[in-house]
């Protein structure tokens, strides 16, 4: 079986291929423990709060930064699909990059250590979940078939060890779990603290928890459908931006047959915003409307005609409204918003934009 | 969240309500290392050759041994549907046990250290896999929700954290990979040394490849879709019997709506027999026959009415002979031998019988 080994085939590192988006509201003080990792790529930075404050990025890093009123300037009308003062913001930072590749992390993420006590190199990991295939349409249980040391089990069918393409490698969090208000306001000292050594591809049909704090994924097949909703200012939501992203793009990669993976590379997570009675708020509604979403896209069903991911998008926009709709009108808003971000990845990346 | 944790609820060690199964050739020397594992719990030994060989357990053990002879003794004409000179065997035992809980372990599997050098007490970790719930609605990023330390993620819908009832637990194995035979031939060197520290739930709608070497399950409730199949001594295929009762039972466990674990605890595998080339010759016709099983099980559907595993389990052979029948006789003669292994269960399994 062919393998993508670390030790035999050096990792790409796609320096010109790949852009990290870093949503923020303060000095990006945290990128001093990541310059080795990240000073050879160009930084995309979303400021997500008051325009006229200056956010100081260390000395060193190559970087365009855009605040609401690039925004604003930028997509004219249609700036209104984009959420103002929440992490979401971050996905203008897809829309206006120009490479393959995207590695999206929040400010409150540092560098981790696997068991051995050596730095994870995050970029690289998410570049080998991304560059070997997915295994989407049966479960293999020595986790990814591809990793080095690993292969496909005894009863593994052999006409599908070729896999699947792979356009989405979410990586996951020591220290501070990505838990809900509920659990953080229960369990206000745990902390996780174990380091699972495995890449797994979540199973066509089986929805997840998508978390953007540790993200990567392929713009140039997946990224129309990388929306993060309208969330934060202005919302009656907040907090739900990544989950509502992973929702749609897993949904669009079980239909045109592509992989999601999650498991490695983890990231130090210590929480920015500690207060959990804040995020309750934030999160209050989606906590009740994840409830009416979730089987909602469990059972929805692209026609074969969508045949690209903008037509898958739009066909979801269409049945959200219809079906979500009725839940609360928030949703037709939402489904709105999707048609609007569909036009301005249209806008942003027709051949003639992405040519620069 | 509730948690259980070995080290806040101790684990019940369920002696009077599992027993411990095991297939062999030859003297069981293996149970030396196990023995303060095991010696607490009643053994059940199916002798998988020649029924005249003695087979010697070191003393201490509780056990009572099965040969050919005892099989046809004690099942007459129905004795058709167990496997003989074939690890399949062991599903005898299933058969006979008056427990709950089944564990099953193959005789060239040993004692494995977890990374910290300590002796893995697998039967503790089946368990607790067995007695905590499953999530097969939703994938959990941060993996086993019910394991201490973990929770349900950011987006995990408050309504199915009670998760599903969980009715096989299925362990991996270090060292020796359970790879087939192509696999065997391609690597003959390579060694599983990776210890992934995770339990996780295999999705509804997915399959998997089940490996019968170090696997407990609850008898009283998927027991009766247990049947290792037709391999071995007079069969045209071996190697693939608990596959079969994997994609039977996975089936079977997403109809009833219950959850199937695939992680920890790990076994030392030290293969007893390293004849590639006779492994490839006794796994040749199911490497053709899994391309069409496996899309069979696939997509095939439980009517409603189906509500006990044994109504399902008999559905599942009249499809199995119609569908898979075309493909080779075999399917023929097996989905007859999934009919008397149901009569054989209820002939051994009624209240009077499980009574004693």
């Amino acid at each position: 079986m062919a393998q993508l080994s670390s030790s035999v085939n050096p990792v790409p590192m796609l320096k010109d291929e790949l852009d990290i988006v870093i949503p923020t509201i303060r000095n990006l003080d945290f990128l001093e423990m990541w310059r080795p990792f990240f000073e050879q790529y160009h930084l995309i930075i979303i400021q997500d709060g008051d325009p006229l404050q200056t956010i100081k990025v260390p000395k060193g890093f190559d970087y365009e930064l855009y605040n609401r009123n690039d925004i604003n300037r930028i997509l004219g009308q249609k700036a209104s699909c984009i959420s103002s003062k929440d992490s979401a913001c971050r996905f203008f930072g897809y829309l206006v990059s120009k490479k393959k590749y995207i590695y999206t992390i929040d400010d409150d993420c540092f560098v981790a250590n696997d068991p051995s006590g050596n730095d994870i190199i995050v970029i690289e990991q998410h570049i080998m979940n991304l560059l070997t295939p997915s295994t989407p349409h049966f479960f293999n249980t020595l986790y990814d078939p591809y990793a080095s040391g690993a292969d496909f089990v005894r009863g593994y069918p052999f006409s599908m060890r070729e896999g699947a393409l792979t356009v989405v490698s979410h990586g996951l969090w020591l220290n501070m779990p990505d838990y809900d208000a509920p659990t953080q306001l229960v369990k206000p000292l745990e902390r996780n603290s174990r380091y699972v050594d495995a890449v797994m591809t979540i199973p066509k049909g089986t929805l997840f928890p998508m978390c953007g704090m540790n993200l990567a994924f392929d713009r140039e097949l997946i990224g129309p459908a990388m929306y993060f909703g309208l969330m934060g200012h202005g919302q009656p939501i907040g907090g739900y931006d990544d989950m509502w992203a992973g929702w749609c793009v897993k949904v669009i990669c079980d239909h045109m047959g592509w992989g999601v993976k999650t498991g490695l590379p983890y990231v130090w997570h210590s929480k920015a915003s500690c207060n959990r009675l804040e995020n309750l708020e934030k999160e209050y509604n989606g906590i009740f409307w994840q409830e009416e979403a979730i089987p909602f896209f469990q059972s929805v069903a692209l026609p074969n005609e969508c045949t690209s991911v903008q037509q898958c998008y739009l066909e979801l926009a269409k049945q959200v409204k219809e079906k979500l709709g009725k839940v609360d009108p928030y949703f037709i808003k939402l489904a709105d918003g999707m048609v609007t971000w569909t036009e301005a990845w249209e806008e942003l990346n027709t051949p003639m934009a992405t040519q620069n």
